[in-house]
């Protein structure tokens, strides 16, 4: 049986750890595989990096890696622009088979990356994207399509997961938990794109693709992120059962999917609510099939490379279709359910002057625009500070919420931006 | 494209699920299967169910479904032997793709079956056998194997699982309990194969096959079920942190894989703990990768009907690798581990009578066999009746607690034999 031969690009940790499973396992991945796996050549700006690993080859430069020849080509350089997508493109032009670990490209290129690999007749794989370890790519392409799926919510980024279990178990602000998590190397010197959304945006993207047969569509995605929780936000979620977790949602509305990344309360004793630190966990609902939970470790060597080795055994096997389980020309484009229209209850949290008619100022703002409320805690303070009026409302859409809050935090005696909430069923 | 030509054998609920999932879901299934998926023939004893179906062919006997021109037969007869396996073979032999949902069949001859579907060139996929729809086979076949596994523990009987959370709700008795159980349809008017835990060692044997890439061995499983449970029990476990589940449990241990069937103890907030109901939930410590788990619905139309036209999708796609993973020929025979050597923490009870030196008697006998106590309960009752003495041991060995209680049971002032349940750290 001919070899596979592989060649890879990026040698961090992901690359490194893919190269040391395929030496470390080789005897029982290639009896899985149906053929040997072989590694022709590494590639790597860092020499110092190259010079780690064996491999027949060790390459500072892509177009050197194409020339290998490599069957398959693991891009784990990363970059939404760049470098990555021009490898993969010129693979997949050079009839090579391509694994990424890149959800930036695969977010945004992946639609038409997806219809040149099927051009080709060659694999697009991509399961390290998301989620680290939890086979969810292969899960939502090949076992969870039969009826459909109607909504999922996942828990996709390890970073700001920690930060609010962290928060939640210390009492401590974000600033100061973020920069523990900076210290102990579980977020980024730069932790924009964790803590504002846009790593679960990239994910969430691919999954909604995967999960509605459509072209991953990222500019649709309504997103926020985790720095506008406060330790009250955190104790108060307690108080009414829940527990908050920035969460990356897709659901299919009567008019549209609705995409969303944002900070939810989640009630508590439900398996998302009780996905702890760095883990990932995902909620499917898969219609007739019912609702599938699925919790990991969602980045890491171990995972993460463990991910790509499964890809490149797949494509050894000849389990070569559709990036997105279906035909590239068959995807469809994303109908994205108009802003605003999503409905869900919510919590408000109002930092007020404790002044006469400040309740009921709020309060006739929020019945102007149908939002009626469910519960509410107001708590006294020390004379002179401000007060926390905090309400839990039942369902609404997130436009009348929105419009609410823009005239209550127009209010003289409304001192901050008011904060909401949305709460998820499950 | 040349369609992929069905035979379904066996048109209870799973059967006639995936008929209408095929029906109603054809086009898009078709795009993803990359060819028409066509139901030449449905075959089923009973004149009455077959009528129900549109098909080209509705037949009596399983040699007219085999030769109605099927390229592939879905076997939903059951049974461990009989009509079940001999269908499988014949198809197999005839050169078709086989898809079963049968786990007593595949646990007792999966691993000669699957030689003969290698011999054949032919796929063999039993995804519905365990765990619903659940994508567990497919996981551990294909995504979870990269590392290897060390073990896996799973809540993988929803009859159990929903008289265990009933008699934790209702505060009843096991019988009362599996009474309306058998009322609501969620226990047979036999329940012994569900509450004796052979269902859970029919699935056991398959995923422990999987995850250590060895042939299933169903004999070497240590089997028991929770007709023992108690909601005495049940109210200790609660007091200790804990719930009682039936697990189907596999472990690699220096000396060989221990495998087993038993209530345990599972520390309440833990994944498995928290698997409600009819669910089903698998807890996977896959090495390097980490641990996974997984929850959904272990039975009913849906998930199982789900799962088998998954299995067709992948086998239409060309995905018609070895049943296990492994080529047949390269399936590992499982050492067993020696029975007794497994180690964890023990809830023991006792009924005893409430006279001077009982407890002296038992914990002797306990220090006899090097079996110490963490803590214990003793609760006072109405004068002359029987107390419960209870106690959570540090970690010992099976052998050690079942020798110190024969040796307890056989004391005249123990008037019960001793409930004994492990403890199962995750």
């Amino acid at each position: 049986m001919n070899a596979l031969k592989i060649g890879i690009a990026g040698l961090g940790t992901v690359g490194g750890g893919v190269v040391k499973a395929l030496q470390a396992h080789g005897g029982q991945l290639d009896a899985r595989a149906g053929c040997p796996l072989e590694v022709v050549a590494v590639c790597d700006r860092d020499k110092s990096k190259r010079d780690r690993f064996e491999a027949k080859a060790r390459l500072g430069d892509t177009n050197a890696l194409l020339a290998s020849g490599a069957d398959l080509i693991v891009e784990l350089i990363g970059g939404e622009n760049g470098a990555a997508p021009e490898l993969v493109e010129a693979a997949l032009r050079a009839g090579k088979h391509v694994v990424t670990a890149n959800k930036a490209m695969m977010a945004r290129h992946g639609a038409r990356l997806a219809a040149l690999a099927e051009e080709k007749g060659r694999a697009l794989r991509f399961e390290a994207s998301v989620a680290g370890g939890i086979p969810l790519v292969k899960s939502l392409r090949e076992s969870l399509m039969v009826y459909g799926v109607s909504s999922l919510r996942g828990i996709l980024n390890g970073t700001c997961n920690y930060i609010l279990t962290q928060m939640e178990a210390s009492g401590r602000s974000f600033e100061e938990v973020l920069k523990d998590a900076q210290r102990l190397g579980y977020a980024e010197a730069d932790p924009e794109l964790d803590v504002g959304g846009g790593d679960t945006a990239h994910k969430l993207a691919l999954l909604t693709g995967l999960a509605f047969g459509i072209k991953p569509d990222l500019d649709a995605i309504a997103v926020s992120g985790i720095a506008h929780i406060t330790p009250e936000d955190i104790g108060f979620a307690r108080e009414f059962g829940c527990r908050i977790k920035l969460l990356g949602i897709a659901k299919q509305t009567a008019q549209g999917i609705d995409q969303r990344v944002q900070a939810a309360m989640v009630p508590a004793g439900t398996p998302l609510a009780d996905v702890d630190g760095v883990l990932n966990g995902i909620f499917v609902n898969a219609r007739e099939a019912g609702p599938y939970f699925f919790e990991g470790r969602g980045a890491g060597e171990g995972p993460t490379a463990g991910a790509v080795v499964a890809d490149i055994v797949d494509i050894a096997r000849g389990n070569t279709g559709p990036a997105f389980g279906i035909p590239a020309a068959s995807l469809g484009t994303l109908t994205a359910a108009p802003a605003g229209c999503a409905a869900s209850a919510f919590y408000l949290r109002f930092q007020v002057l404790d002044v006469p008619g400040v309740l009921a100022e709020i309060a006739g703002h929020l019945a102007k625009w149908r939002v009626s409320i469910e519960s509410m805690i107001q708590r006294g303070r020390a004379p002179g500070e401000a007060v926390s009026i905090v309400m839990i409302t039942h369902e609404t859409t997130h436009a009348a919420v929105e419009s609410a809050l823009q005239v209550i935090a127009a209010s003289d005696k409304v001192i901050a931006p008011p904060c909401r909430i949305p709460m998820e069923a499950k």
